[in-house]
């Protein structure tokens, strides 16, 4: 098997070659043969090459058979709104030119961080929350650009049937798996585009009858995720709403740095941590690895189907945190100094 | 002084007529001469007339001193994305027509609530939030519709340089009177939108040197709001991006229940619940209206410049809170059977 390694930017270097040195140990232990090769993407991409997604990097991934992911941004291009080429479009070029439609992001706790979220711990136990974010529509890829010399701004949200019903079907499939409950996130009482949602998942809920469905509002949602993430079992909704929907629940994870998440679609996977390149911890070597092992997890479950493997690899970091070790993300006020570890050592 | 008001659907008529009820007791303890009117919006106007907003409405919205709003909505157009007359397009008419670009929404913790939400007390304890959301621009208002034969939904974002300007003013200005900070909340990562909008709040801010400037994206911030709120002042966004960040930060005021919203802009304000219609609880008598009788207090200061009295009202609900009283919405464990009370009753 071919995994291509793509760590991108900021913390994204220092958590992926974590994530890889867990990818390498599961070969050994179970006799399999792993061959990586490295790309570049993002601001080290425009770096090196004057683009955020060069095309040899594409093609790499084209050829792979999974690729592992970090982070993509810079401090310098958010604070520049003028600025033409950013490492973002990298990211956005990836997921639509290898078709990654849909990105799961299961939000689960490890027991041990019951006390490391801002969420009271009751309210936390037993969440179990399957994200499924639409990833190559919506808001994110419509036109956009100014109009009146500049001086008024536009982007387009479009959604066609086509888009939400293969999205949808894979959350219904996922659901049957698990708790049998779908919970279909849209502002279906002020967009277009959020309508076609509602109609298209009404549609294929009929081909589910085994499964419960329930339409909320994402507004509604963003409020009951976190007084009730219990209540939750697969999720699905558009791209813009999974984007701030899934990093507000990576507190009922803990932290961001714990979530992993899986982007898959028509050809090759992309497995990568949900957190960004972090660049204010960036080079300190404190970053919380957990998110790319995690990810290498997801990995070797859904594009290679070792499924023992992925459980080992959960198990161990379920191990780590079980014997209080730590990363100063998720340490809190018990945790003694010496378990609190760098990104490297906790790997 | 002319008060309309607007109840509109489900519990949106009984706490507005509490909240009409403190209104009443402020004009007599004080001497105030309030005289009142009752318009039609949303389900409830529909039924009436066929239109959400009917003109009549409008008319005396336009005549009147203040607006005292409950809100609008109903499930039976939420399960059918085809209708073409909403509840929701008399809300947003009425914002629109009224000029009403600045939705203020103060998120702030009575004490005796610290332990009614899902966060823990220590991270809650000493917020205190103002949001700025935009409310007359964005996709709410674009253009929207269907392509190909009605299998493409789409739905446009826009921004002007005007309408970011004026609301960010709005609230640089209120930071200024309050910790002197801001955070401007964006995408500007992916949306053209947001670029224009960090590029025009970092224009403003230099007429604002004493206040302390921060730029976050939406995805972040809705991890950082619940993580640690205490970081936050003043925080400026979008339509759409206030309308599912204050939704979720009213689980930093122990429920939805508690929020009240001010709507101002060109002419007369708006006074409004953040919460809906709850039509899984209208009719019972036991919905929360201290959200309507704080937006009367707003009401109060903002329209009337009336702060003593608005500070009477204020003082009252927290007397309330001390003397144990709770709905439903806001009672725990510990909270007495015979101190729950019903919405007329709490009133
Ligand atoms: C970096 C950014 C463009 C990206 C997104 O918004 O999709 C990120 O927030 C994510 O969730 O992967
Ligand atoms: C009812 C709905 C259209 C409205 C909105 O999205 O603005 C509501 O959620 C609000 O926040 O006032």
């Amino acid at each position: 098997k071919n995994i291509l390694i793509v760590p991108g930017d900021g913390i994204g270097q220092e958590v992926t070659a974590v994530g890889k040195k867990v990818l390498d140990k599961i070969a050994a232990k179970y006799g399999h043969d792993f061959s990586y090769d490295e790309a570049l993407i993002g601001h080290a991409a425009i770096e090196a090459t004057g683009a955020p997604l060069p095309d040899e990097s594409l093609e790499k991934m084209k050829q792979s058979d999974a690729v592992l992911f970090g982070a993509v941004g810079h401090p310098k291009y958010d604070n520049d709104p003028s600025a033409k080429v950013r490492p973002e479009q990298g990211l956005l070029k990836m997921r639509k030119e290898l078709g990654l439609y849909a990105n799961l992001r299961p939000i689960k706790l490890f027991d041990e961080l019951l006390s490391a979220s801002s969420i009271k711990p009751e309210i936390l136990k037993g969440a179990d929350i399957l994200f499924f974010r639409e990833l190559t529509g919506d808001i994110y890829f419509g036109e956009k650009g100014r109009k009146d010399n500049g001086d008024t701004a536009f982007d387009i949200a479009q959604y066609s049937r086509f888009e939400v019903e293969r999205i949808a079907r894979k959350a219904f499939e996922a659901a049957r798996t698990r708790r049998k409950k779908l919970c279909s996130v849209d502002k279906a009482n002020v967009l277009e585009t959020s309508r076609l949602w509602r109609e298209v998942v009404q549609q294929v809920a009929k081909d589910y009858p085994d499964v419960e469905v329930e339409y909320q509002f994402v507004d509604a949602i963003a409020m009951l995720l976190i007084k009730d993430p219990k209540k939750f079992d697969v999720i699905v909704t558009a791209n813009l709403f999974g984007d701030i929907l899934t990093d507000e629940a990576s507190q009922i994870a803990g932290s961001m740095g714990m979530l992993a998440s899986a982007s898959i679609g028509d050809g090759t996977g992309v497995y990568e941590p949900i957190h960004g390149s972090a660049h204010d911890i960036t080079g300190k070597g404190i970053a919380n690895p957990m998110a790319s092992v995690l990810s290498a997890a997801l990995l070797l479950d859904i594009s290679f189907g070792l499924k023992a493997e992925s459980e080992d690899v959960i198990n161990a970091v379920d191990q780590v945190l079980k014997a209080g070790f730590r990363t100063g993300d998720i340490a809190d006020a018990t945790t003694p100094k010496d378990k609190i570890l760098g990104t490297e050592a906790i790997g």
